[in-house]
């Protein structure tokens, strides 16, 4: 934590504090802000060490201070979209979920040694998401990964490409399945599933322009590249949220606990891993 | 017309008659085959020379028999669910229609020397579909056309592109464009407008495959690429439409008059090319 | 004008004038920000009247001020993409040019009335569309039209629904279909064609959820309502280039001849209405 | 076994044996027909008793006839061109497969207590569709089921729904999701991805028509209803793929070991689900 910040946190003119600093700082800064009395919107994911999580939620109920979690994805248009028909009823009792995930390349190594792997860095997304859908809990998961030689996870024992399969508190099926890389750019769909009928949010492109072309096929726009651009209207609502969640005093919401859940699912997927078993998850 | 053609059309074993010969027999074929009372399928176009195809439908009157004319197209089951919802009003009382029409390739320049030129040649079939969809006569219409350099048709005086703007009875706008060649496959879309909604009956590929490359671009599979493949099951189910009408002694259709009136659209369209004005159509 | 425009005009602080008043004032607004010469971004058309437009253009041959009028669709990220294409070759030599402009639904009677017409008040933003993606000069066009029986523009002798077809310089056949409603949304696409391939810029969903009912269909997204939502990115994209070329001292685009030729491109079509004949273009 | 089929089997004009009876009786057919020493071409699956498939093996090494197992989905056009792209390397080497595959409405009751459950009778068909595109075994996998309440499944303790998580002797992750209703039509997908792209075999329509109605949506044709309309195609494919073989003298494809290992893939799910442990497979 650099000096100068918990001095300058208390200042009267500090509405709120965003963090967007290195994971490993983000459970100090948590716990100055609530000191300091501040509405906090910290990027995911909280820690990588349950445990730290756990404390600094000890610390917040000392401190009570709305605290929003960046899981900004919960913001995007079509996502958001499905999260509302599924609650809706539209398409019945929601029977299945499924979640590519799947980012444009691999970061570096060293990137790679400090994000705490696939699960906890990347696919945490996914299941802060199949949470948002289920609107329930998850019960088990299993997980199963690979890492193809010559990639950078495969270099420090993480993993390339994962597959994780769940049961929710009512017996929804859920299957998350995530990639480092993607030769045709960030690959972002939500499938949702029920009696009567299936909802799909599927990839965002730049344009709509088709392209039939020379070699007699039809190309649509490539993929947006990363999440800068695929989320961006995400990033705006969900600072637009935090500030409305603030201003108005209503709990802002992806919360803290849904932080601590979508590390506690990482965790297991992890052990399920290890094990090579089906794990369970408290409720 | 082959000398042996007149007795072997009377054999009573021939129960009807397909004439598929080159244009130029067609007309002749069509009276040898009625004088022999013998039900009629005959393809498109009845002949390039709307007088000989007066002349062929006076000798039908004095020997008349079932005559379709061979648009297949009419029985595209896209084409033809265009033409049944508009029928059945399910975009309201039509406004527009577009037609888009273009060949693979050129055909050699001593195909296009015999063929009549593109209006009678090529946007027949589009005339015919424009008929069929609409359900009534089109009063008046406008063309336009051009060949570039070094293509076939330029250098015998065809067209190369065409387009062709009409107005019906009931005062519905019409739009064909055609062309001789389109690098990406056979193109044929149809778009119905009407004040409750729009139908557009779309390209046709072998399968649904879709790939997502390297280079970053989602490409679906190539357009059909020609008539042969794209209109398969509308020639089988002509033939079976032709064969049932003979069997339950009920008219076929596409009728002789269709290919008359399509004829006449053709020969309408030239003029226009030539005199730069708006030629009307006897209804 | 309203009186105390002048004086503010001339104000020091004010570094550029946006005229997004009534299309009446439009003229005596550029003509005023000229004379106290500051550059100009006025909204389209520049006047309904071509001779007070040309009257318009000799003031400012003597007052000369950079001027940019506001055909937003060039900014349109997916038109924009097609106009590059085409002029950089990537379909080859531009054969055919396709626009479908429908909006969503009728003006009221009174809009209608003020409004110059379909063509000169809506077919205008596609006339200029032409000129973008040609890059070259439209040399004569025919045009077609109907207004059904109950609309507003029936009840004033205006167009509800018009076709025009046109050829430029170099002999790209072009094609225009407007109507003044559209019961699934504003229908904003564009095809160019030529010996290489075809692109198409197609409509715009809100999100790209896909929904698969209960009664057996599949559905995208609705189109976006009209052009606020549509060509929103493309207002923004306007602006900014706007600013950037009175920043960097470069000549704005599109130009006041830009407004121009289309308004008499609009007026062509009109006499072509009129005179159910072509009408060559001066270029 | 109908008292007369042995006898007839045996016939000079038998050239070959197509069982399509009752599961129950397949393996003894095969038997006999192997026995009469003609070409068998049997539906799936073998039997629902890998000890029973195993004995019908053991009777065939006896009596080598050439046999081919009715997995129709490996003919299916799109299906094909997936596992001819993979193999060809179009992908690179393949990392995940996605399979979906979901019948449009559940059998009656009396079906599914003689189907051998949800595994063995219908995912048995995507357990196959996984060796055929993976070229290789499957080691070892996990599955997650249920079955809503009031579905004729969950009254007789059988699947509903069930997902499925594999991998292969290269490492490759698989997944298949099942389901016995779908209220949009018969859902049948494949999703091949590796480090140089991503190729989906998407469903089938009747036609490419699209809707564009009154309520502000666009719709595309509904999916084809079931098998029969579905793999239309590949039953007839299916069917000359055997009689080539047998008239060319090569062994059909797929082979008995192809049933007899789906079978066992079958056999494994089922166990995974009562374990609730990942389990191994032999390859």
């Amino acid at each position: 934590v650099a000096p100068d910040v918990p001095s300058a946190l208390g200042h009267p003119d500090v509405q709120a504090v965003l963090i967007a600093s290195a994971t490993i700082t983000h459970a100090a800064y948590i716990s100055l802000a609530a000191r300091a009395g501040k509405p906090i919107l910290c990027e995911k994911p909280i820690d990588l060490d349950l445990a730290r999580v756990r404390k600094c939620r000890a610390d917040l109920a000392e401190h009570p201070v709305p605290v929003q979690i960046g899981f900004n994805r919960r913001f995007d248009p079509g996502h958001a979209a499905i999260r509302k028909a599924v609650q809706s009823g539209e398409i019945g009792r929601l029977e299945k979920l499924i979640i590519t995930s799947r980012d444009p390349c691999e970061p570096p190594v060293d990137y790679l040694r400090a994000s705490g792997g696939l699960f906890r860095d990347m696919m945490i997304h996914d299941f802060d998401m199949t949470r948002f859908i289920l609107g329930e809990e998850v019960v088990e998961l299993t997980a199963m990964g690979s890492a193809a030689p010559g990639t950078a996870a495969a270099s420090i024992g993480d993993l390339h490409t994962a597959m994780v399969t769940m049961k929710s508190t009512s017996g929804v099926l859920c299957h998350i399945n995530c990639s480092r890389h993607a030769s045709y750019g960030y690959d972002q769909r939500i499938e949702a599933f029920g009696p009567e009928g299936m909802l799909i949010s599927n990839n965002v492109t730049a344009t709509n322009l088709e392209r039939y072309g020379n070699d007699v096929t039809s190309a649509r726009e490539p993929l947006l590249h990363f999440f800068i651009e695929r989320y961006q209207a995400s990033y705006q609502a969900e600072l637009r949220s935090f500030i409305r969640s603030v201003k108005e005093g209503v709990p802002p919401s992806p919360s803290f606990e849904d932080g601590e859940r979508a590390l506690a699912m990482a965790d297991a997927a992890l052990e399920s891993l290890q094990t090579r078993a089906m794990v369970p998850l408290c409720t």
